[in-house]
């Protein structure tokens, strides 16, 4: 099978050393014909072209794989490949997160294959392993370590005592976070992931206006000891939950007993869990970014093209509401500076710093953080997950 | 499809259960038929046969799914519905370690599937993991907790302070231990699971009489006790390792650090690791027996079938020799009796009960162990994966 790749960055080049070096024999009949990217000095591929069309319209080419990231032009490129009736698999979040819905309705109208494993989870089968679950069990919740970035950060905090601007600088240097890390520290990727995993998961498009998200920037190395002393591990979760016609979904910080599962994932791996009526639960542990991983998952997508594996079969025709039904407790900082003497570390969770809620929904909560409107206000729920 | 189901015992109805009652739409054309077992009283089920004639002469029966266990006569139900062109599915990892490549072949000669996901991990997709990560990496190494009744007893010994008596006869009220215990605690159930992990990681069929195989059934209180006092957890782990043309495996206890998420998995647990070259370690996490986690690997394995996924592509032909190379540290306890106010938990691992060796190869520890050939010596193994 003919392939493009349309730009030659990380993940990109990722792919392309994959498909020339690695000589499985599901990859065998693969052959990259044309990349497309600006051509610069350092990169001297003779396959190299800056003209969408000479990709676009070369009927030979069957499947386009993009990895260019954002928006625009990749919503417009994406488009015109299944248009022409190429099979289109990309690790692009946003765009998918945006578009996954008139992606779909495009492959299905030119009986061609839109696959975007590597959106979610990196290199972890994660969306393969939700849509082979649901063939047996409908799956109603999953959650998750969806952030390797955010990961790394509060890991680093918790086992080096750093600050989150020491350690936030290191992830920018060692080139895990963007110089702008809003994505990674407020929450947008996950709320990307949990869009794309709920369509995978719900048959659905859900709406992440409707749903809770708290960022992480504002957590301070007081948070994760006060936390530690009370046995939790601080870890930045994405979850989902669907009952009949709703559904909720939260993107923020959550305390895990250290000795749950969670609480031990270090450095930038991800783990991501979904329940099924038979299954019980399931988790997938792995790398959940980084070149090679996400190349990876892109590789496995275009293999199952190339061995014509059955094609996801969801129509995301399901409408779910949101409302907020589940009840949790939240840990809340509500003052700004932290004098760490002060804090007292023997009560459960009442302190001049800290307040722990009773069991509230979503929207409870929503009241209370937008009344409070602090600019350092951090926000923890207590997490109760099932297994 | 029309399918059969030998056996119907907890596995057996537990798919029939499924079948018939989730009814989503890939198993929407699956209908169970015929079912071998012998009538009873509370088994009323009108489908019923004891005659095995009435299946594998059934030309209409596409699929014989076998839960009896055991290898005879299941080896020979599996060798005729092959014969006879049915599709077999199967939970027992009994049989399909002793007779893989028979299987396979006969399979591939009558151009029917032979499916056996839940033999290894119950309900948790690893098989299917590691076959999917094989297309693009060639995957090296595995290992993990391959075996729920002794992680129970493990975890409860180290969470309850309790005796492995105790715990072992609480394990067979429940229900999770056999009466005789032996494949769960001497590691005969872990080694079967390493040969069939291998064959399909590997793509050969090793000799379990090759590799070591230490069972946990001389563990006592005060060995995790004595651990836990060094940070680590015991739990009883299966790994493969390929190296070029030979290959090493080990089934025995391993001390993880109490932050590693092996250290972690409770109750029955099961989490299994694979490295690929360019995906790094992926894990999987799940009910790795019981009931309806086990079926639903089985009913998975039919709507792979119904659904023409691809076969595995594996011909069993890699020739792969035993070699010790690894090198690690081991602690053995060689004092039958322990008084538990002479151990000195100060010392690193050298004390009157306790010897740790260097780093030394499979080989040497095997040497060392037979020379002492004491009934209650226990073995551990100072994990060291890499993650």
């Amino acid at each position: 099978m003919k392939i493009a790749i349309l730009g030659y960055g990380t993940i990109g080049s990722g792919v392309y050393k994959i498909i020339q070096q690695y000589k499985t024999k599901c990859i065998h009949d693969l052959e990259v014909v044309k990349v497309f990217d600006q051509p610069n000095k350092k990169n001297k591929l003779e396959i190299i072209t800056s003209d969408i069309d000479d990709i676009l319209g070369d009927s030979t080419i069957e499947c386009v794989v993009e990895t260019m990231g954002g928006i625009h032009p990749a919503y417009e490129f994406i488009s015109a490949a299944l248009a022409n009736g190429k099979h289109v698999v990309t690790a692009n979040k946003a765009v998918v997160a945006a578009y996954i819905k008139e992606f779909v309705t495009l492959a299905n109208k030119h009986n061609v294959r839109f696959l975007f494993e590597a959106t979610t989870g990196g290199g972890i089968p994660w969306l393969a392993g939700l849509n082979k679950a649901k063939r047996v069990d409908s799956i109603n919740q999953f959650y998750g370590i969806f952030n390797g970035t955010s990961n790394y950060i509060l890991d680093a905090m918790t086992k080096h005592k750093k600050t989150f601007d020491e350690v936030l600088r290191k992830t920018q240097v060692l080139g895990y976070a963007e110089a702008d890390p809003s994505a990674d520290i407020d929450g947008y990727d996950v709320q990307n992931k949990i869009v794309i995993s709920s369509a995978v998961a719900f048959d659905s498009i859900v709406n992440m206006d409707d749903f809770l998200c708290y960022g992480i920037r504002n957590i301070k190395k007081e948070d994760i000891e006060y936390f530690e002393h009370k046995h939790y591990v601080i870890k930045y979760i994405g979850e989902a939950i669907k009952t009949q016609d709703t559904y909720e979904a939260f993107v923020m910080a959550n305390a895990f007993d250290y000795d749950q599962v969670e609480a031990n994932i270090g450095l930038n791996f991800n783990i991501v869990t979904l329940y099924g009526r038979s299954i019980d639960s399931l988790k997938f542990y792995g790398q959940g970014a980084g070149r090679l991983p996400t190349a990876n998952a892109i590789v496995q997508d275009i293999v199952d093209i190339e061995t014509l594996q059955t094609a996801y079969d969801f129509n995301l025709d399901v409408s779910l509401v949101y409302q907020a039904m589940q009840k949790n407790s939240y840990v809340l900082r509500y003052k700004d500076k932290i004098e760490n003497n002060d804090i007292d570390y023997s009560n459960k969770f009442e302190d001049y710093y800290y307040n722990h809620t009773k069991e509230i929904t979503a929207d409870q909560l929503r009241s209370i953080t937008n009344d409070l409107q602090l600019d350092q206000l951090f926000v923890v729920k207590i997490a109760n997950y099932k297994g």
